[in-house]
């Protein structure tokens, strides 16, 4: 047995690679969790992928039922830990119930996976258990992140100067140490409004590289507001919201 | 005019994005800058991506001579920008010289043009002079972090928590306060050896897509002298390297 986690981009599916583009005409049998949610848009997106670029071969897709999370709690990295156990039980039923030994499955992974998402701590957890045996390969692709900079056309990074990718809870507290140039994602609550005392230039941008792509920069006290609106606006008329952003000291 | 950067991936030409292939294929104008230095296997990787994917038009190569950087300083900013300078003027030159009004100029960046890469930079020096006007599109890549993380099949973050991208030469300084997790571009002094005291794991890789690629990962006290040994004899053995990695504090 086979798992390919393959990076297909940020939203747009021209930014599939070469790679990813053979990786999925490998594929006996796609895995998908389905949050049930009102993102059917990005299901759609996917389907079209597929459509577009695994015409290879036979395959099939298997959709599991994404199990909740309880954003009830303040114990954010204990809800997350338990949620991915419960994650990983839902796909290791579905790999055990449809994957043949012989056969090569894969998880689409929007953006890049080294970047905030769960597939590889899932598929360790269920190989940790023992049942299943496979091989992991994983194709890179295109984050968020780097489509931000790129339609921004700016680097990540000042000359010699580190950047720190962080989440919008953990910008919410402090603005991180040592460091001049933060990218935020996860951040559900524009965390970015906390630090309107900085002498800081935002770059903002939502559904990054679909049609539907907003991009706001500009010093962040002098645009907050308008993103604070922008971004209320699309996620009402859309029903859903993927935004990320970099926060920039001179 | 216009001038498209376009990132092409850490090493492995199956890396492009097909909107990469789309993009070689509207260029007129390749600029390359030549280091006159050793590295001429990555001048031919790059003339084979080209000879492989840029099959859609004619297309010109213009080869400036790269500037040399002054390494004698210890004033690494103000180096750095100098140097910026002076190839901003090689590269202007080269435009003014070989580029039409209605024509499309191109600049291939190894990895992806947002992370320590300077010709957003040069682009934005150029314009800022006045003389010459163009339009400029970035096209991401994968970056050489992205395809370390993906290679060693791990995620660059621990659950919810933040990731510091940074430099050989911040590092060796001290490491970053308030992350466990620190990526390293640019490191020429195996700056990782400045932290064996640290109860952390090294993913490190070297070559990252090429068939020379080179990985090894473990506990940074136990494998720190065998990364030093391998990088130094593959950099003996090719004349150069490039390599990149995280580490990873639990």
């Amino acid at each position: 047995m086979e798992i390919v986690v393959i990076g297909i981009g940020a939203g747009d599916p021209e930014q599939l690679t070469l790679q990813a583009v053979a990786a999925l005409n490998r594929v006996d049998v796609f895995f998908v969790l389905d949050k049930g949610d009102v993102k059917q848009e990005l299901v759609d997106l996917r389907t079209e992928i597929l459509q577009r670029h695994a015409t290879g071969k036979e395959y099939q897709v298997v959709i599991g039922r994404d199990p909740e999370r309880d954003r009830s709690t303040a114990a954010y990295v204990e809800a997350v830990d338990d949620w991915r156990r419960r994650r990983a039980d839902v796909c290791a039923e579905l790999i055990a119930a449809n994957l043949g030994a012989d056969q090569v499955g894969a998880f689409l992974v929007w953006g890049d996976p080294s970047l905030y998402d769960s597939t590889l701590a899932i598929l360790d957890d269920i190989l940790d258990r023992g049942d299943l045996s496979f091989e992991i390969e994983v194709i890179p692709g295109i984050s968020s992140v780097s489509t931000l900079a790129a339609r921004h056309r700016i680097p990540l990074n000042q000359v010699g100067r580190p950047v720190q990718i962080t989440t919008g809870r953990r910008l919410a507290k402090k603005w991180p140490e040592g460091v001049d140039d933060v990218v935020v994602m996860l951040d559900a609550r524009t965390s970015f409004t906390a630090h309107l005392d900085q002498d800081a230039t935002i770059y903002w941008g939502a559904y990054l590289g679909t049609p539907d792509e907003l991009l706001i920069a500009g010093p962040v006290r002098e645009v907050a507001a308008e993103i604070e609106k922008v971004r209320a606006e699309a996620r009402e008329r859309k029903g859903w919201i993927m935004d990320t952003y970099l926060l920039r000291r001179q």
